[in-house]
């Protein structure tokens, strides 16, 4: 990704330090985020300094480095921080896995994570072959590099379009209530990608008119039916995109798929807290007696997606 | 409505000065904007200290009576204050038409607002004929009593059914981007009726699971074939309603049907300011170098609308 002009990855070691980019100040300001024990990793996974499926996994991967003396007591830890994330389970067992043979427990998470970085990029080069020049196209939430460390999933394939000239424009839903959207924004803005940020509320309202031409959206989990979690809201822009027959994608690596669930009903949504409806930032948008409720995710139904964006290619439907 | 245990309306007049519950200060602060000229009343339309399509017509009204010495001038001043509020044309011309045999103005005003009072409370009788002890009901937006002077549109149902003992549940979309469901949730708490805010992105998730057997809306303009103009967002909740087979009412006077537009189609979207997004309730929310569009309204088509519910009766299909 870029980021004022120059190429660099939202998630880094140096000396057994992580570095990450703390997503809780973005878009407002660039900050670093830097990680020493399994504690700080467990912490910026559950306060969402890094947040995204693939990121996450990367993280738990160094978290599992950084405690590589108690593997076991580690896992339990990084487990235990956010239940719907697919990938953080695999990291962690892939560490436990790898860690065993006496190699460098910080060479073998570079591996994990460079494999991540990988994957989205060939994620990006099969979803631009959908990408015509001149389209306009939704997206929901943050499925971008500071969600896989690179390039990004459901971003991935406007970065490979616009590095081969295409025309695109894109059209970012803010995504309460975290507002995912603007670090949509932040990271088009830094990559020169025409783009615009609209309420979550106005997606269909451009869909009417015409203006979006495909939705790519990212996936936390993928049921073996194709049903699939992602960010609240997403269900919502799939059943419109049916109803305005646009074509809508999920973009994934394979590792999000979860065959062990048979359909998304299987899936646990999180519901997380009030505060992040009622002080988004940190910051007072309502006052105290106001309840809310906040479910996290919510399950788009595979009869709703029109193919899946992997490393491996598009797979149009799933068995 | 009820204020703190009293009965009040949202606007009234005393010596000539009209009083308004200050919209923009809730529901953090209950404050009141007092106007005592034309200029005073078209502010306050425009910068949204009142809102809602009746309430507007009402503080129209109460303008052509404080400017009945240039009736003229006073009607051009308040019609340019908002291009898609109806009820604001429809209370100008009726004040022309009768301060022209020498009434009293602000008794023809009295008369005009207490007839939209009477309306909405007829409104609310209609509505709560189509609701059922222990219903989970949608609303988007605020076309409460704070929109229409007293009862409500789409709240007025509520109050109804509430008054009645039954037992219902509502869910407030918070309606991004200025929030208004924030004050459909201060006039439910005031009201002692169960509900809960959400944002708008989990309306489709609570309709998956079930938990929402009826949507209620407003609108803003509804045209001859009964597509109906209402808040941004509206269209999602009605294709959504559709897909999960919810009855999808719009509550609103019949000076909110305008048969002089064949359809929705006819019916100009008013784009506001960007800072409604980036500064809610004037703080910031987003970076300066955000760019975002916002369209306020937008058109449910007739054939996602189950039935209109007027002062005169459920109307269950327009020709």
């Amino acid at each position: 990704m870029k980021i004022n002009g120059k190429d660099q990855t939202a998630i880094w070691v140096k000396n057994k330090t992580i570095y990450f980019i703390d997503q809780r100040k973005l878009p407002f300001a660039y900050e670093l985020y830097t990680a020493k024990t399994v504690d700080d990793i467990a912490y910026a996974i559950k306060d969402m300094v890094v947040r995204g499926a693939p990121a996450i996994g990367a993280a738990a991967a160094y978290g599992m480095a950084l405690g590589c003396k108690t593997p076991e007591k580690t896992a339990t830890i990084l487990r235990s921080t956010r239940p719907t994330a697919h990938d953080l389970f695999y990291a962690v067992q892939y560490m436990l896995n790898h860690l065993k043979n006496g190699k460098d427990p910080f060479t073998v998470a570079e591996t994990f994570v460079q494999d991540i970085i990988d994957r989205c990029r060939r994620i990006g080069d099969h979803g631009n072959t959908l990408i015509k020049d001149g389209m306009r196209i939704l997206t929901h939430c943050n499925a971008g590099a500071l969600a896989t460390v690179d390039y990004g999933t459901a971003l991935a394939p406007f970065r490979a379009a616009h590095a081969q000239g295409k025309n695109i424009f894109i059209y970012a839903d803010e995504t309460r209530p975290r507002l995912q959207g603007l670090l949509t924004a932040w990271e088009l803005h830094q990559e020169g990608i025409p783009h615009v940020l609209i309420v979550d509320n106005a997606a269909g309202y451009f869909m009417q008119l015409g203006q979006i031409d495909m939705v790519i959206t990212g996936a936390d989990r993928i049921a073996a039916n194709g049903d699939s979690a992602n960010k609240i809201g997403t269900y919502e822009k799939a059943v419109l995109a049916k109803k305005h027959h646009i074509p809508f994608y999920v973009a994934a690596p394979i590792s999000t798929f979860d065959k062990s669930l048979a359909t998304g009903k299987e899936i646990i949504i999180e519901e997380r807290s009030p505060l992040e409806i009622t002080h988004p930032f940190k910051s007072q948008l309502m006052p105290e007696w106001v309840s809310v409720k906040n479910p996290a995710f919510d399950i788009t139904p595979s009869e709703l997606v029109t193919g899946y964006i992997t490393e491996t290619g598009v797979i149009k439907k799933l068995l």
